[in-house]
């Protein structure tokens, strides 16, 4: 039940009005254990759905899913040199199992590259044995000290792709390709504008030769990375003994990608798209697209009403239809409440569509449509519900995505930019600011210093400036790299 | 790749064929940590199957997943007496994180009522906000001894649904009603019957009320518990503190269930349908349904018998198709492999059915499909595929369950029976034997003592046999129960 307090206005307290919309909306809660979450229902429902579009998108390239342990040797972490210096911190450590003390610890998987590529060695013998395009939907652990519901929790939920081949192009095209999946997904689906590119050293994932990311802007101009795809190399097979016999009948080592997206897409959702009523679900990843309210007096309106409303449920809902002619609709039906408390608390859970029906309605065999986004009212007939719809629906997905870009393109800087001018930037509004970066780290890590903005990626050709930024944004040498800089998630 | 040594035979060694069929067959691996696994692509399609359609089962009975933490607080296991000494043996225990040791160390979920019905009892105010009902989907740790590839291992996937209501008799009907969902499964895709029944109080749920079970028979005449069913009572929502105001405004303890299946449910498959050639998949769970194998000689015949295959599997398998008209289709189109050595390798791997296509069916526009339970050998005519195939999938799903009947029922004996010929029957063929019970422990414990034949659960109704038992199989004292006894994995 919807509490009646106003929420938190994002621009009083943009990070309060973040966690009240998670949890009155009902999509997580917080559990005993510190750092930790229960995804409830109505998050759970977007992650649900989150997972069968990337799934499809997964196999319709290619890949199969499988299930590798929770559970790994707190030794195998420690073969690859920069992959345990990165992980160890964060480990959560299994000393006691069936009573007893172990003779070695286990560690809780904070990703899985060791136990995959110890299997994957298993495995490969041979050239035919490649490529390996395995994903895996797998619950990871990472002991997080500053945690933040769906963004940064001690346990979250996610896919982690794992791939071998028998070259490095053909490892470098699967790590575009991936990329290139999860850009689609975030913009068609997800409705949130990305840009791609590539992180720099220090930023990139721990083992890895590249990584490429995502990277949306919320709407408190922060940064969050979204996705991330990973050129491993050759740094995990050589460490696992990952070989191969090629055509020509040399053993080499295979090529590996690993990439992955979380839970952390739906906190990435709510700051993209919720506004001071509350959340705002994208129709295509909404569990519930549309809504209907009976508006009703007398107890014979009542029958009435509800009894088109779950016809309409029925027809347009059916489980008999295929899944993409199928709406997903919901008949608030609830006792003792009024229409305008329902509209309240559908509106704070992001219902993109709302139906009203009341006797007036059905006299003229019509209902009244309402945009969770502009609140804008369409009556429609009923007879053309079934087209009317999806067609509504789909507008709205799209509307979502113009508008969640022409608030990212408002709140992006590009062309030369000063020092000064950067620092006051990140003091103040934040947002993306495109500049040029000399390459040297020492720059980076003083940017990161004095304004805690970090390069996001180094954007693909289709992001980068015309012209290119002709000096580095810290030191004035000539520039590298064109570099995307934002405070982060 | 097929290893080309024969598989140990059924009859030889039942328990060496079973992990010879899951490790050539490539549904699983062994893990480096002791007693785990990891699940390949092959066994892992069948466990997504399996997700698939017991959760549109669960939808379709009003059930939503949600996502509940790995990580308990040891204390909360300990609330409940019967539960903790239940699971308390069989603890994996973190007592570090993040570099320090934890000031109270937390459990690895063996199961979620403990969390859950804590985080219900957050929730929950009024019978308004009842019934819940909720599934969620995900990893268990059980620090088990002695461990069987799927059967039993330290980490398992499963469903668990935890549902709370207003009244014992909702409860008890929810409990039933998953019982019924979980048969149905079991029969009509795994092809597997299973008697159901309750529990005897020594072999129910630690912590439940009454434990509701599905019972099949295994080829070795072992029976596998393949899912349970339990209605909690009260019993967790005292310790956690789970009431609700009811319809009269009195504070109630709410009703709770649990019930799960696992991926232990895959190791139930390769036992009821496997032969000597391998793995049987019954088709509604193929991950593959049919492979096409294409014979040639010339690289002109090679030509056009693959692009043959290849249109047909565009055309029946097309992603475009809604789901139940769409045909899983694989055309194995690997070099250098003979035909033969293809046939032995899919039924190895159980692929349902095979269709061969050689240049005289093309010049006749056929193709042979050959079964895989019977080795019938068909030819269709391609223009009929798209009819015949469907057909003779579900004509195969059928046999596979009358076949898997019959032979239950053949290893199954009913009627008068002495305790030595009990006690033969279970040091010899074994199987399920229905007989008598006085109700007592002791007669219970003894049976297992001496025959290690166990209580696998009192028949529900239409299992029951007529006349029921008189006397009590161990002492011979009247009946109370009719029990079905037999040894189990």
């Amino acid at each position: 039940m919807a509490d009646d307090k106003k929420l938190t206005t994002r621009a009083a307290d943009f990070s309060a009005w973040y966690n009240e919309v998670v949890l009155r909306a009902e999509l997580a809660d917080y559990a005993p254990v510190r750092g930790c979450m229960v995804i409830r229902p109505n998050g759970y429902g977007i992650w649900e759905r989150m997972q069968r579009i990337l799934d499809d998108m997964f196999k319709a390239t290619g890949h199969v899913n499988a299930y590798f342990p929770l559970l790994i040797p707190q030794s195998y972490l420690a073969r690859e040199a920069q992959h345990v210096e990165g992980f160890a911190p964060e480990l959560a450590v299994v000393t006691h199992g069936g009573g007893k003390e172990l003779e070695e610890p286990v560690v809780i998987r904070p990703t899985s590259e060791t136990i995959i590529y110890s299997m994957y060695a298993k495995w490969v013998q041979s050239y035919r044995d490649l490529p390996i395009l395995i994903n895996q939907w797998a619950n990871v652990v990472r002991w997080e000290m500053r945690t933040r519901l769906f963004l940064r929790t001690l346990e979250f939920l996610w896919q982690e792709g794992h791939t071998a081949h028998a070259t490095h192009d053909e490892a470098e095209e699967e790590t575009r390709r991936i990329l290139g999946i999860y850009r689609t997904f975030m913009e068609q689906y997800m409705a949130m504008p990305v840009i791609t590119g590539l992180k720099s050293e220090s930023e990139k994932f721990a083992g890895a030769l590249r990584t490429y990311a995502c990277e949306a802007l919320m709407q408190d101009n922060k940064a969050l990375q979204a996705g991330t795809s990973h050129n491993l190399g050759q740094n995990f097979s050589r460490v696992f003994d990952l070989r191969f016999q090629s055509v020509e009948g040399r053993e080499e080592f295979a090529w590996n990608t690993s990439w992955g997206v979380s839970t952390r897409m739906v906190g990435g959702l709510v700051m993209t798209h919720g506004d001071d009523k509350g959340l705002q679900v994208p129709p295509r990843l909404a569990p519930i697209e549309v809504v209907i309210v009976p508006i009703f007096r007398s107890d014979d309106e009542r029958a009435a009403v509800l009894g088109a409303a779950h016809r309409l449920r029925d027809e347009l809902g059916s489980w008999e239809l295929p899944e993409n002619r199928r709406r997903r609709i919901h008949v608030d039906a609830r006792e003792g409440m009024k229409p305008g408390a329902k509209y309240y608390d559908w509106e704070l859970r992001g219902v993109p569509l709302r139906l009203e029906i009341g006797p007036r309605d059905l006299a003229a065999s019509q209902c009244v449509a309402v945009r969770r986004d502009t609140g804008a009212k369409v009556p429609l007939p009923m007879a053309d519900l079934a087209a009317a719809l999806p067609a509504l629906l789909e507008q709205m997905q799209r509307d979502l995505l113009d508008a969640a870009r022409a608030r990212r393109d408002a709140n992006t800087v590009r062309g030369p930019i000063t020092w000064d001018a950067f620092r006051a930037r990140m003091d103040g509004p934040g947002g993306f600011v495109y500049a040029g970066w000399c390459g040297a780290a020492a720059c980076e890590a003083a940017v990161k210093e004095e304004t805690k903005a970090t390069i996001r990626c180094l954007p693909d050709p289709e992001f980068q400036s015309t012209p290119a930024p002709a000096t580095c944004l810290k030191c004035g040498a000539s520039s590298r790299h064109e570099a995307v800089w934002a405070k982060a998630y």
